[in-house]
């Protein structure tokens, strides 16, 4: 169960990251969607590596194959296979950590609950075990889109360490701006600041963080679980379980703590049949269920735990060394992590659609 | 499945706010553990309103009957079922919320979703819900705390609103400092200017918010799954699905993405036969896998959204108007929160524990 | 787990025989269903003891309680709660197996398992348990036939030990006809000799057992799923899980081997605009899905594993020693069975039905 | 969810028969387990097409590739994914299927049901989606044989048609007499005239049926559980979900209500420190749950749909019209379900041991 996650949209991705190659089966997508595995390839192009020089030059195609459950470009109910082969491995650069963990990597809490590991690479904890999650949502997506036209999902480099996206930028962010520089940040100008301060700790070996903010648009009222499958929780798990993510917050977050309830509360007014609300401290979501506005979170990443410089550890058999990493890594996940929260988002949102429309109806 | 969760230890939470009762069934807690309805009924003593001037006045005894599940005094393997009866209802407080929606509550989410609600208490989004939590959570604490016996969770408020707990009063909380005022903070001295602050807002018929923070201790390393059931991920899950929450950070959390990798990474070394980390901004899991130091977390709560101030909202048949709410509501949730935040990483982490001894073996 | 079942319409019952009670919670009702107790005690009376002279005369009023998810007649969509409290408890009938393990029944192998059991009553493994399943069948009833106005769900005896209802009878059973005697058969000839098969087993402390089949009408094409969750795999899960139970056959089942293709087949006809099959050896359902035919299906119950007659067997210290039962037994469990073969049925077709209005829409 | 199974050892079969090609990933695989891709492919040998002259003469070499989860020999946790392409494909025989319904098959049910189909060799209805639960099934057997080192499940022909393997040979049957005959019964003189029979009807463009039996040794006591996921419920889901199943009886089956309660029951004897029933009617099974006996089942399997012969049917635009099938299918498919049996049975008691480890301990 450790790899698979949905309800009636369920996806089980496997593959670790030197071995023969990363996937995902998704079971439960409804039949007669229209899919193409360009759809697919479009979304791993995003996450690819090497994609820039702000990402690890790691060279790997990420070429899709659908294996099942799609014929004449249309999906038929039954379970979609997709298969991207590894390709560019080279293990050798794993050779010291075959015995030294690496700090605040997943190496030594691998071996301490399987008793093994995968070394080269990494295995799943390496990124490309997201490959499997953005396919799976490259389809959520055309489900989502084909029942629900206005459904846009948006995710942005808010900042990187301490370089913020003017407030200006925030306000109303479009997919051609993000997708315009290769931080995928919502203001251009910080974007250059972004990169230069990318490409200096990349210089020392050294890696940085920041957070990514998402806008959900065209999510009707009414999705989302009272209890313990609220949208806003599922969303968080599905945040966290992405690698590196430290935080999760929801329209007003940590900050609305500083507010009081007069304050904070999102006044409802009509607009025209719809029910609406002035502001949204809630973030498009009130007890667990959508309301129709737009849904907004962010995520904090942590700088890549993988650093080109002399670190203090010890090895798999309980002596202190030191460790300076190599092999090819991001000195920041967050480009590349936009995407990842988009397919995360659309493999949420289609989870609880389809399960409103089986509880309740359509 | 909307209130239902865990893998192997798996609660099901049922009952509205005004109607018959609350309770829960437990599915899948092992046999032979010692549990009396004592051991729940302490917890629920201590998420119950009416227990401090700071709480609701509201009157439930929030006596618990175990139904199943237990013979002299020990598990049985079998379901536990708990009943906990309402008792102080008053519907007649509701009269004006059946048409007018609370804003940033659940009112008109719950109407958009199912096409009905249970108006009278708020049905399934009142804090009521959290008693089959609370009661599920002390189980699970019986059963971890007797295989694990270094076992340990404390919550404790950080902040209400703007008023902090000193620097020095959250290096190493404790229990009795914890409980022994009615804010449940670390610092009894920042309590009284938090107790000030509540009562305040309620003489305004306002409400506050703030932070709680979380330190779980003897988590043995290897808890926790590699990809989407990640500790944390489910941890984030269970601290957003409680009622009020807006955010959640494990370790360094959002401050962490200030840091460069090198600053961040907490290095291994060898304490006698154990690998422990120098820093801990990991917040003890790496990888989505525990690795032994302590899980330190904290959760955002919102402001209360039911003020008794007027406000603008719309009616449930379309029509602009306000509302200033009546009935007995807490200024501010975190105090009753506490036990809540406990209880949800009681239940995640026994889940964790016994899918571990499932896979690997104990 | 052990005591859930359901993806969509998921159900979780707990209670001992001998215990406070026993009961069910239902996780995702469909909201606005009308639903009164009268609907469930209607169920539960047609399983509960002492209802005629062939049943125990354990003396249970079995009066449900709806604790939740219902209000002013109407579901909310919410978990419902039932409660059923136990009266007649005699556990001192129960001294002597307190040690020695009843041929046949499930003392030994909870005792295996868990290393613990409910000696009185026989816990979890009581049919007091199916007081649970009946309730939630009735609901799923409520909801079907909400939707599916000519789904209809018989079940009926066909034997009793060896004297079979008639062929004739068969065809075409009637509800009025079945429930107009006390063994629940739809042939009120037979009925005659089976009652006074199953009174003499009773005066001898014996147990006879039989086979009950059941039709489902107005079951629409198009439910079920492909590979594991097969209807008819649902099904046969659904019986075997009834206490007693030890074989299912569906359409022409084990005599369906002795037949070749050709004659085995099913040929398709057009009625007007509806596919029809010419004969029904496929029992409603090919290739995990519904047809559109009566699903047809039959059951084996053994003989009641709790004879008053003296049989050899060990006690939980691993002493061989014999052992008369005591207590008040079902001398046959099929006139009590057959409500219970309903509810299951229900339970498994609307967890379908939902299933597939969330996967492809109604 | 149509295509996942198992709750801790949880398999997600994929592929469509004339797709690129058929797998599986498992999720929940124990670290360290020995793992050959030889283990594997040994089965997959035995439930391939073409490997006798009873079988369909499909040419499928069936070649396993491990994809995922293992290293150097060893399990490591991860999920495994596992591909066999599919090669000899021959669209053309399906032309006239395109639009007339087989009787008896799947072709008009997932049409109703999705409204699309894979109308070349099947799609999912298609024996080699077996192939997935046939390699997780290998896997779930080496997991078993490393801790139950008594564990051995072997399935055999019972009848084909009319024809019976002797009781002598059904009373202690050995896997070298099963496979050192095509049909794979425990009778080698039965053995000739049931290939004799299945020669004749393939000969005449029909098919024919039987029933296999399945014994279970070395599985200890207490695995299983009480209500919903009865040992003997998840088995009978698990046959009843494999292709042409048409019933499912464990111990003494049908003919068991025959007897009475007294001639019934298995009574108990200690056997130097082991817990022993004189008869095993039960099957290995009591109350849901594993008494340490051998586990005895028996599986009805109808004659293959697909008949050679001209028969009745519709077209998927509701008219009526008449088809005799083309293409390469078994006459008699119980040879090659000899190996599924197994499988689903590997898969069944691994998922049940893993749980009652993490329920109970080892």
């Amino acid at each position: 169960m450790s790899s698979s996650l949905g309800v009636l949209y369920r996806i089980s991705t496997w593959g670790e990251s030197h071995g023969a190659g990363v996937g995902v089966v998704i079971d439960g997508c409804p039949p007669r969607i229209p899919l193409n595995v360009e759809d697919i390839q479009a979304e791993l192009d995003r996450r690819r590596p090497g994609q820039s020089k702000i990402t690890t030059p790691r060279k790997e195609d990420d070429k899709a194959e659908i294996l099942s459950g799609v014929v004449d470009g249309l999906t038929l109910g039954s379970p979609i296979g997709i298969l991207v082969r590894n390709t560019d491995q080279r293990p050798s650069a794993y050779t010291e950590m075959q015995q030294a963990y690496r700090p605040s990597h997943a190496d030594y809490t691998y071996d301490a609950k399987f008793g093994i590991r995968a070394v080269s690479g990494g295995g799943r904890a390496s990124a490309r075990e997201t490959i499997g999650r953005v396919a799976a949502g490259a389809i959520a997506r055309k489900i989502l889109t084909s029942s629900l036209p206005d459904y846009e999902c948006l995710a942005y480099v808010k900042t990187i360490q301490g370089i913020e996206a003017s407030a200006a930028s925030l306000e109303n962010p479009q997919a051609e701006v993000i997708e315009s520089n290769i931080v995928r940040t919502c203001d251009p100008e910080a974007a250059v600041r972004m990169v230069e301060l990318i490409e200096a700790a990349r210089g020392e070996g050294n890696s940085v963080g920041g957070i990514i903010e998402c806008v959900v648009r065209g999510v009707p009222p009414g999705l989302g679980e009272p209890v313990f499958d609220k949208l806003e929780a599922d969303l968080a798990k599905a945040m966290l379980s992405l690698p590196a993510t430290k935080g999760f917050e929801i329209g007003s977050g940590f900050a609305g703590t500083l507010l009081s309830g007069r304050e904070h509360n999102d006044e409802f007014y009509m607009d025209q049949q719809k029910v609406r609300t002035r502001t949204n401290r809630s973030g498009g979501i009130q007890g667990g269920i959508s309301n129709g506005e737009d849904i907004v979170f962010r995520v904090a990443f942590k700088p890549t735990a993988t650093v080109l410089i002399e670190q203090n550890t010890v090895t798999n058999d309980g002596q202190d060394t030191t460790l300076s990493a190599r092999g090819r890594h991001d000195p920041c996940v967050l480009p590349r992590a936009v995407p990842m929260v988009e397919a995360m988002v659309h493999l949420v949102v289609v989870d609880h659609w389809l399960r409103q429309r089986g509880q309740v109806g359509a």
